[in-house]
């Protein structure tokens, strides 16, 4: 029996309040609207980024609101004007979107797109600024549009990547967001060359996909750089060469780096969010031809101080989102990518995420 | 009859003492040495530069110096070594070096030579560590590796290009230091796409020639910002389509270029040193692939200090010193470029640079 055009009741993790313990609650899930996909998730991860707006300390609070944006499911039905997915189909949302027509997205450059790019304060479809979940009548709100910790999901069509099929779902899910971040920002924008030394702030997920970003671009070194020594041995899987720990040091990082490089590495990738290491990892990056790449989310009152002249001795500093991949048109091959196994390592670390079966 | 091998007498501009007239005096310059070059200096331009070191408040005092780096002329004669260069060569002398063997000569990206990079604090030949100028047995002191205020001087092989014998002279000698580095930082650096948006920070020498670059690269806008007004007229000739003076308006200058393009210029290019102008520079281009190059020489105390989350939202910052271009590798192109009348109104801008005729 089709359940298009129906509302759907199904199960939902509902955070009521900050901090407070998710519940699991029934939930009615409205058919997709114009330009929107209802999807089945099938499996979820959590992200640090689902435990800010959760917690909510120094973010707008908002609630009650379902979470969740890594994940991996099944087109259920399409809305109007809906030409390019159908029910069936397997597919990824994506926290941010890409409309394909506004500037941002007719940019070879940006996936920035003016219509969707992620809000963190968006809590509706932008439709009809309505929810499409509901308790009793009593909207919950929406979270950066993909809401994934729910059986169902109502997603606009330009958040949702088509993915091959044969793809397995539970382990490409981390390819909508953190996976897709770190390994972008090394291939797609820090670039580096074959032989080349890379050094890669924070071993996190994010960092772990940047560091096996630089080990297909083929570098010569890759520094991984963190607090915690423990996360050296997994990073070895990742292409991690050599580690440091700030801790272990008495003068500043980028000293330490400079002094283990001849002067500083060719390309450094930031995946901590830590004002402090973006700075070292700018400072850390040899003069003439540098590239230091920040990923890392800092807070709202942080400033980024350095002395210009280690810019004019010929450094690049630049930021990426979503490793500069556009949802729609880049994640896709994302997938096949890995399909091809050309990451080998980067979706074997336990423990880099928890996955969650939604249908279990 | 030849002077090769002898000590030549010859006049020479020497700053005696910090802020003081320059003095007229009679020089005597020795032979060049190992791997160096003696020129005869045709013509020879005032630069900023010279100016900061001729007052040195707050650079090193380093004084009996013959200062000048802007500058054409004919070689007289070259040192044990010199194979490239021969007695009657036009050339270039250049205030930075080119090696041809350090990592930075060998990197296509790079032009900080580690043996040759400028350093305003050196008065004397990295040869020997001496001077090759004396008054009565007293050395003078070299300002940086050039100090074309004389009749003749002594110059490092890696700090000469050898030129078009049919460029003139008069002209081209100003593309040894502020024309090319304000041409190089667009072309090179910024790359404008045909038909994208440039600001430039300041109208002086460098940066029309940075609106130079501008033009050439097909740049559909180019936005000149100075704080004077005077300027526009002649910008106009080197491309410079809009006048924006940040005395005229109650917001941040970088706020006034979003609007009046939409949210940011492609790219921007900061020709004045201040601190502030190169924030402005930056937070003024374009989200998802805006591209600031900073020019200018900053305060040794400046910070440049932005929020991460303009370089987050996918703005790329970036320095150049002398336009990226290798001196001995890509000057003599450069010249070739003006000798085929690329550089249309380049040269011709009035005022914009004295020039001294050294043998009048």
């Amino acid at each position: 029996m089709s359940t298009a055009g129906q509302v759907i009741r199904c199960k939902a993790a509902v955070a009521w309040e900050s901090g407070k313990p998710l519940s699991i609650e029934e939930v009615e899930v409205a058919p997709p609207q114009k330009d929107e996909v209802r999807i089945k998730i099938l499996f979820t991860s959590l992200c640090h980024t689902d435990v800010y707006f959760w917690d909510a300390k120094g973010q707008n609070p908002l609630f009650p609101r379902i979470l969740g944006h890594e994940a991996g499911g099944i087109v259920e039905s399409v809305g109007e004007g809906v030409t390019d997915l159908k029910p069936g189909d397997h597919v990824l949302p994506i926290f941010t979107g890409e409309c394909k027509e506004c500037p941002h997205c007719l940019s070879e450059e940006s996936n920035m797109c003016d219509l969707l790019r992620i809000n963190t304060d968006r809590g509706e479809m932008i439709n009809d600024g309505k929810s499409r979940f509901s308790i009793n009548g009593k909207p919950i709100y929406h979270f950066l549009g993909t809401s994934t910790f729910s059986e169902y999901t109502v997603v606009h069509v330009g958040q949702v990547a088509k993915i091959n099929p044969e793809a397995p779902l539970d382990k490409v899910c981390v390819l909508s967001c953190g996976m897709s971040t770190g390994f972008g920002a090394t291939v797609n924008v820090a670039k580096p060359k074959k032989g080349q030394s890379v050094a890669i702030f924070g071993l996190g997920a994010v960092g772990l996909a940047a560091a096996e970003g630089a080990r297909v671009s083929g570098a010569s070194r890759i520094i991984g750089v963190d607090l915690n020594p423990s996360r050296f041995e997994l990073a070895k899987n990742f292409g991690v060469t050599e580690f440091v720990n700030p801790k272990d040091h008495n003068k500043p990082v980028q000293e330490v780096i400079a002094e283990m490089t001849g002067g500083g590495v060719d390309r450094s990738v930031e995946c901590t969010g830590s004002i402090q290491a973006m700075i070292s990892a700018f400072e850390c990056v040899h003069d003439g031809w540098g590239v230091a790449v920040l990923v890392g989310v800092p807070n709202k009152d942080d400033a980024f101080k350095t002395h210009p002249v280690n810019l004019l001795n010929e450094r690049t500093l630049k930021g990426t989102f979503f490793g500069n991949y556009k949802p729609r048109t880049d994640i896709p091959a994302v997938v096949e990518r890995y399909m091809n196994k050309a990451f080998e390592y980067m979706l074997a670390g336990e423990g880099l995420r928890c996955m969650i079966r939604m249908d279990a």
